[in-house]
């Protein structure tokens, strides 16, 4: 990724001036809502512009080992209170997406929009939107590299954080080169790889464990196996089930899988996993969820008969259609292997 | 880590000519022995030297993908059958790792050891051992380098491979700044991270995950949840249990993790795992087994009500010894932060 040097300049001008600076992500932040906050509020100390880092509710103390965590404002508790000159709005596709942080932005707001998604809304003054990168922390590495500025502890751990997340640890199809290579040159620069993978994936809960147990012993398959459902029925929901459903689609076969969790007697929330062409996003939006292409969920009311019922028609429509097409290297297992992301030194 | 340009002189000289020379291995060979293997395997095609790669075994169906896993010869199928001129061991902290390899050096054999354990056992007429490196893997891409070597997908798919699992996806404390720039350059070759990271870790057999679902439905605490068991015990044994032992250690607060496997009646395989001070290499020692301070390993005769008892007071001893020692940064809870490795380009 080349960020345009008009760009950086342009986001610099914007940033001109001692006007105290709010900056904020989308609401149910992951690692790189947390990260490049967290990140961006050090870049700010360092140009000093007076800044505020504030996210819609409490941020997941998963990432309170980063420096700067303490000082994210939690707007659920402290509402926003008063309009702000500017705003910087990272990782967040929509304005919507922030939450209540939108009742700090009056007519007179100038915003400031860095993400990596596409969503076709530039609803900044600026909107610096690259979708080659990984994740947002990855833009502001490059702005920072752009500015010539000191990568301090702050700024590196949450840099880090949220190309490691964004990712999924190198794992998913957005990770280039240059994503690893900026993580190596954080690591050279002090982050320990190995005390933040541990934090970040390795501190479940006992709960979550008797949780996956559990949620393990459900395993059904459907389809000749390409189909993997888990799931907590009854009294067994857990709100801690985060990356459950990865379990049912790390199985060998297994195309398409979902998890539930019955959150209230005939409340259920679904979490859905493609690893094949099948697109999830689309089955969850036909129970009014959404998601990603790959990851998605939605919300179901009935019993759990029903949701299976439901849920493997529309499973069977996707894969109908996906027998139909044409067969590519994820299905013929022909080996990857081409220069299309360059390391640039 | 700088490889001296000496040792890759002498590597050069050692495999001038065309004499026909077989690659080895540690038995049991773990990603970085197949993949240093496959990678070396193309090496050696590229200076026209006549090779066999080889191992003590099956080598494991997770690596098939690997371009050259197809060539790689299983010495309990197909033993040695002679001596060879010239053998190198790659990975392998000891000659007795490579298993009935060893039939293949006579006296007239010359034997070139690359490794980075450090075992002090220098058995090789050249060795290359680089414990900076964090994998034997990391080491052969700096020899490509200092040659001058072409990375083909067959040498690129064995480093990337032999880099990740050593480094547990970059999640160990080998972890460098260079072993992630060296997988940074292989994917800006052309390595698919994805397909690799879906494939070595993401595919578990429906049989391992209903064995996951048993083992964690037995966890046990102990010693104030720092200590973390579970285990198969019975008719439920499984030979598909490769990191169950890591779900145990990944509990919040545990810093001693174990899991047993009752491979027949009143056999068990104990797998043990570290994330303190306390050395497990030496808890297994005791009970006449081995491996690493953090992760180790060992066999018991016994019934489960004994195995148990003897593990927690072994368990017992290190965590009252570490008690004592002195609070490092591991459990005070310090950001690490520092500039050790440096990133060279």
């Amino acid at each position: 990724m080349n960020l345009l040097v008009e760009s950086t300049r342009d986001i610099r001008e914007f940033l001109r001036g001692d006007e105290e600076t709010l900056v904020v992500t989308h609401h149910s932040p992951d690692g790189d809502a947390i990260g490049s906050l967290t990140a961006f509020g050090g870049m700010l100390d360092q140009l000093c512009v007076p800044n505020v880092i504030a996210v819609d509710d409490t941020p997941p103390m998963k990432y309170s080992f980063l420096p700067g965590f303490d000082r994210i404002v939690n707007l659920k508790a402290h509402p926003v209170g008063k309009m702000y000159p500017r705003v910087v709005v990272l990782d967040a596709g929509a304005l919507e997406r922030i939450g209540q942080a939108k009742s700090a932005i009056g007519p007179g707001t100038r915003i400031l929009n860095i993400d990596h998604h596409f969503t076709g809304e530039a609803y900044g003054h600026i909107n610096l939107v690259e979708v080659a990168a990984a994740a947002t922390s990855e833009i502001l590495y490059e702005i920072c590299a752009a500015w010539g500025l000191e990568i301090t502890p702050q700024i590196a751990y949450g840099l880090y954080v949220g190309i490691l997340t964004d990712t999924g640890r190198f794992r998913f199809a957005n990770t280039t080169a240059r994503s690893v290579e900026i993580c190596s040159k954080l690591i050279a620069l002090g982050v320990d790889t190995s005390f933040v993978t541990e934090r970040v994936y390795f501190n479940m809960s006992v709960d979550a464990v008797r949780a996956l147990a559990k949620a393990l012993t459900s395993l059904e398959f459907y389809f000749d196996s390409r189909v993997a459902l888990i799931g907590l029925g009854g009294a067994n929901h857990s709100s801690e089930t985060e990356g459950f459903v990865e379990h049912a689609c790390s199985i060998d076969g297994v195309v398409l899988a979902g998890f539930y969790s019955e959150m209230e007697p005939g409340l259920f929330k679904v979490s859905l996993r493609s690893r094949g062409r099948v697109d999830v996003n689309q089955i969850a939006a036909g129970f009014g969820g959404g998601g990603h292409k790959k990851a998605a969920g939605y919300r179901f009311r009935g019993d759990l008969a029903d949701l299976k019922n439901s849920l493997m028609q529309a499973f069977k429509v996707g894969l109908d259609a996906d027998l139909q097409g044409n067969s590519t290297s994820e299905t013929a297992g022909i080996l990857p292997w081409g220069r299309s992301t360059m390391v640039e030194n």
